[in-house]
C-alpha cells in the first residue's frame, strides 16, 4: 500500500478546498456578510492539513493500484465533506455539525436532500447559500477529476482514480491521457455552465440566482435558494433549466464528439436513444396524467411543461421542483408518482454529472437478462448480446448483475436503518423514498420528507450521510475502504 | 418440439384436476349445498377437455427437452387457475370470472390474496371455501410434481419437468428417478399436514378449519375462512400454526434426511441456519417494537406471540394474520412493517413450498457481491466463493444475478402497471407491496390494499393474477412460454 502517495493527493485535495472556499469568501466579503470570517477559519484549517500532508508525506514512489486509487478518491469525498461543513457551524447557520455535514455532503454528492426548512433557506447569508450550491457544482464532476485537471503531477496511472471516481459502468479515456481527459471534461463542463447562467441571466432571472440554480443543474444537484425551488420563476426559466437538467444527464463523450464533428459517432450511441425514449414516453405519461388535474395544470402548456420539469428533474437525478409550495409531490395523482419514483432508480446516462443507475447499466442489465433466457432454453448454444454496437463481454455482465445486487442490498440497508427512526409522520412510503432518493442522488422524497429531512433523528441523518455518498461514488470504492481485506498486505 | 407430449400431458393434468374437484363436490353434497352441482359441471368440462387430449394426441416419442418442460408446466398452471375458478363462477359466488380468476390463481400459487371481502368469506359455502384452501395445498407442491406422483410413465426426462416446477436455484434428485423424488417429497408433504390438522383439532379448533387452515399453511397460502384471519382463534392454534409455517418454510431435503437419520447432513445446511437466524433476529426486532405498542400486544406474552406469527407468515409468505379486526396492518409501528416488508423479498428456503427469492438465492447474491468486491481489489487474483460446503460456480452465480434483475425488473413492471389504476385510496405504499406482496406470493399487502384486493380494476386484477403465476414458476417457464424464440424450430 503507498501510503505516501494516499495522504499526499488528500493534500493536494485540501489545498484545493481551501482555494475554492476563497470564492464564497470574497462574495460575503463584497456582500458585507458576517459569515466571511466562517469561510476565512475554514480555508485555515483545510491549508495547513493540506499544506502538512502535502510537503512532509511526499511519496517515494508514484505507483498505485487499483485499491490505493479506490482510496484515495474515498479519503477525498471524506475530507471535503467534513471540511466543507464546517462555514455552515462557524458561521452559525446550521448549528448542529452533523445537520452540516448532512447538508455539505448532500451537496457534494449532488443529491440537493435538505435538513433546512424553507425560510431557513431564505433567510441564509448569500455567501453561505453559494457554497452550498458550489460543493454540487464541484461534486457533480468529481472532486479528484477536479484536483487532476489543475494540478501537476498526474501520471498514466491516475486513470485508476479516473475510473474510481466518473460514475457508470465504463469509462472511456477520450485521449489517451487521464490528465488531459479530465481537463476536457471539465472544459466542456464550465463552457455548458456559463451558457445556462447567460441563457437564465436573459430570461430574466436575477445574477445570483442563475449563478446558484446553473451549478444546482450542472452538478445534477438540486439545491436551491427558495421555499418552493424553481416554482416562482418564470416559465422560460423552467424551461431553460428542464433543457439543461437534460444536458447534463448525457454522456460527456458525446458532447467531446459533438465539438469534434463526429455527429454520427455521437448520434449512434444507444444509451443516448435509450435516454431520449424514457423522457418522452414519461413525459407523455405524466402530462396527460396531470393537465387538468391540478390547479396549476389547467392548460395542456402547463401540463407539459411540468411533466417535462418534474421528469427530466427526476431522471437526471437533480431533483428542483417546479411545483407550487400550496401544492407538493404528495399531490400529484398517482401514475406519476409512480412513474417518477421508477425513473429514480434509473439515473442518468453514464459519464454524466447524474446519479441512479444509469441508463447503460440499465440497458446492460437487461442484456443480462436476455442472455439468460437465451441459455434456459438453449443451454448448450453459443450466445451473445450486443450492446453499443460491441459484443458485452461476460465480466461487464457480471459486473453489472453484481453491481444492482449490491445496490439494492444498501437501498435495502438504508431503508430498515430509517424504519429505527421514532419521529412523528413517518411511513413505510417516505423511507422507501428517501433511501432510494438517498442512494441514488436525488433529493425529493414522498410523504412527509416531501419537504426536507430536518425531521429525522442524527442516526438517520449520518445513515443517509452515508448512503448519499457510497451512491455517488458507486459503492465500491467507499464499501472498499472499510472492508479489512483492502488493508491486508500483499 | 414435441407438441404431442406437451398436450398429452395437460390432458393428463386436466384428468387430475377433474378427480381433485371430487372431493369438495362430495363435500358440499354432504352438507346439502346447492354448489355441489357447480363442480359437477366443471367436473365434466375437464374430464371430457382431458380426455380429447390425452386420448387422441398420444406422443409418438417420449423424448423432449428443458424447453418442452418449461412451456408444460406453464400450461398446466394457465389450465388448473382457468378450469378451476369455474365452480366460483357457476355456483355465483363470485359472479365475475377475472375475480374467480384472480382467486384461484391466487390460490394454486399459494399467495392468498383475496378480491373477498370479510362478510363474503364468511358466508361462502363450506365446499367452495374448501376448493379455495385446496388449491393452496395442491399448488404448494406443484402441479405437475402432483401428477408425476401418481400418474404412471414419468420417464427419467421428467427432472426437466421438477426443475421447472420446483423452486429455489438448484434442485437436488433426493433419489435418482425423478418419480419416486416426486413420491418421496409427496408424501413428506401429506404426513406433515396430516400432523399440522390433528394439532389443530386437540389445540380446539373446530375439524373443517382445522383441515382449511392446515391446507393454507402446508402450502404457505394464506387463505382463511375468518374476516380476520386466525386472529380469533386461541393462542395454542397461534403457535401451532406459526411453528408449521415455520416448517414449510424449510426444505424438503431436510426433513428427507431427518427421516433416514442423517441428522448430521440434515443440520449442516447452512440455508437452514440463515433461515433460523433471520427468523430469530426478526422476531426480536419485532417482539421489543411492539410489546406495549398495541392495544392487543399488552404483556410481552402476546408481543412474542404476535411478533413470532407475522414474521413466520411473512417469510415463510403464507399471509396469514392475528391482528384483531378492530386494528389493521397499517397501525403497526414503522420498524415492523420495515422489518416484515423487507422479509417479503426473502421468502423461504429453496425447496420448500415458500415463494420469494429464497433464502439460498440471497445468500448467493451476497457471495456473488464478496466476489465482485474482491475481484475489484485484486483484478488478477483467483478467487473462489463457497456456500453449502462447495465452491460456486460461476453459472450458479450469473444464474442468480441474473434471476435478481428480473424480479426486480418484474416487480417494477407490476407496480407501474398497478399506478394506472383509477381506483380512490391507493398509494404509492398500497401498490409497491402489492407488487412485492403478489410475485413474492405472499397475500397481504399495506394502505387500503391491506383489507384485500377487491377495490383494484380488473385490469389491475390481471396483471396481478400474471404477477402471481410468474412468481410462482420463478418467472422463467411462463415467460419463456411468450418469448417467440421459444417456438422458433431449431
Amino acid at each position: 500500500m503507498n501510503y505516501r502517495m494516499i495522504f499526499h493527493t488528500t493534500g493536494k485535495v485540501a489545498i484545493v478546498l481551501a482555494v475554492l472556499l476563497v470564492i464564497p469568501m470574497v462574495l460575503a466579503l463584497c456582500l458585507s456578510e458576517a459569515c466571511w470570517w466562517a469561510f476565512a477559519i475554514t480555508i485555515g484549517i483545510s491549508l495547513v492539513i493540506g499544506l502538512v500532508l502535502a510537503l512532509c508525506l511526499k511519496p517515494k514512489t508514484d505507483v498505485f493500484f487499483s485499491k490505493e486509487g479506490l482510496i484515495i478518491v474515498s479519503l477525498a469525498w471524506i475530507y471535503v465533506s467534513m471540511i466543507g461543513a464546517l462555514p455552515f457551524v462557524i458561521s452559525g447557520a446550521i448549528p448542529n455539525y452533523i445537520d452540516a455535514l448532512f447538508e455539505t455532503t448532500s451537496g457534494f454528492s449532488t443529491t440537493g436532500a435538505t435538513i433546512l426548512t424553507g425560510p431557513q433557506i431564505e433567510t441564509m447569508a448569500k455567501g453561505l447559500l453559494f457554497w452550498r450550491s458550489f460543493t454540487h457544482w464541484i461534486g457533480g464532476m468529481g472532486v479528484i477529476v477536479f484536483v487532476m485537471a489543475i494540478v501537476s503531477g498526474a501520471t498514466d496511472r491516475s486513470m485508476h482514480i479516473l475510473r474510481a471516481e466518473m460514475p457508470g459502468p465504463t469509462v472511456d479515456k477520450i485521449v489517451p491521457r487521464a490528465r488531459s481527459t479530465a481537463k476536457i471534461l471539465y472544459l466542456i463542463y464550465v463552457g455548458m455552465t456559463l451558457i445556462e447562467i447567460i441563457a437564465l441571466i436573459i430570461a430574466g432571472m436575477p445574477i445570483f440566482d442563475s449563478v446558484v440554480h446553473a451549478f444546482g443543474t450542472a452538478g445534477t444537484g438540486g439545491f436551491g435558494i427558495k421555499a418552493d425551488s424553481i416554482a416562482s420563476y418564470s416559465a422560460a426559466c423552467q424551461w431553460i433549466i428542464t433543457v439543461f437538467m437534460i444536458l447534463f444527464g448525457v454522456n460527456f463523450n458525446v458532447f467531446y464528439l459533438l465539438i469534434m464533428r463526429k455527429f454520427r459517432s455521437a448520434f449512434s450511441s444507444r444509451e443516448l436513444w435509450i435516454y431520449g425514449g424514457i423522457i418522452v414516453v414519461s413525459v407523455t405519461a405524466v402530462a396527460i396524467n396531470i393537465t387538468k388535474q391540478l390547479p396549476y395544470t389547467q392548460t395542456a402548456g402547463d401540463g407539459i411543461r411540468h411533466a417535462a420539469f418534474q421528469v427530466a428533474s427526476f431522471l437526471s437525478t437533480t431533483g428542483y421542483t417546479t411545483i407550487p409550495a400550496s401544492s407538493s409531490v404528495n399531490a400529484l395523482p398517482l401514475l406519476s408518482k409512480g412513474f417518477l419514483f421508477m425513473l429514480m432508480f434509473v439515473g442518468g446516462c453514464a459519464g454524466s454529472t447524474g446519479g441512479g443507475l444509469k441508463v447503460s447499466r440499465v440497458a446492460l442489465l437487461c442484456c443480462a437478462i436476455k442472455k439468460e433466457l437465451r441459455r434456459i432454453l438453449h443451454p448448450r448454444n453459443v450466445n451473445a448480446v450486443k450492446f453499443e454496437g460491441k459484443v458485452v463481454s461476460d465480466e461487464t455482465l457480471h459486473g453489472v448483475t453484481g453491481y444492482f445486487g449490491l445496490y439494492m442490498l444498501l437501498i435495502a440497508v438504508t431503508f430498515v436503518l430509517l424504519c429505527f427512526d421514532p419521529a412523528n409522520g413517518l411511513s413505510v412510503e417516505s423511507n422507501v423514498t428517501a433511501a432510494v432518493s438517498c442512494v441514488n442522488n436525488i433529493g425529493p422524497a414522498y410523504g412527509v420528507a416531501a419537504s426536507g429531512y430536518y425531521m429525522y433523528s442524527w442516526f438517520s441523518k449520518l445513515v443517509m450521510t452515508f448512503a448519499m455518498m457510497l451512491g455517488r461514488l458507486e459503492i465500491y470504492p467507499l464499501l472498499l475502504t472499510f472492508f479489512p481485506l483492502t488493508w491486508v498486505k500483499r
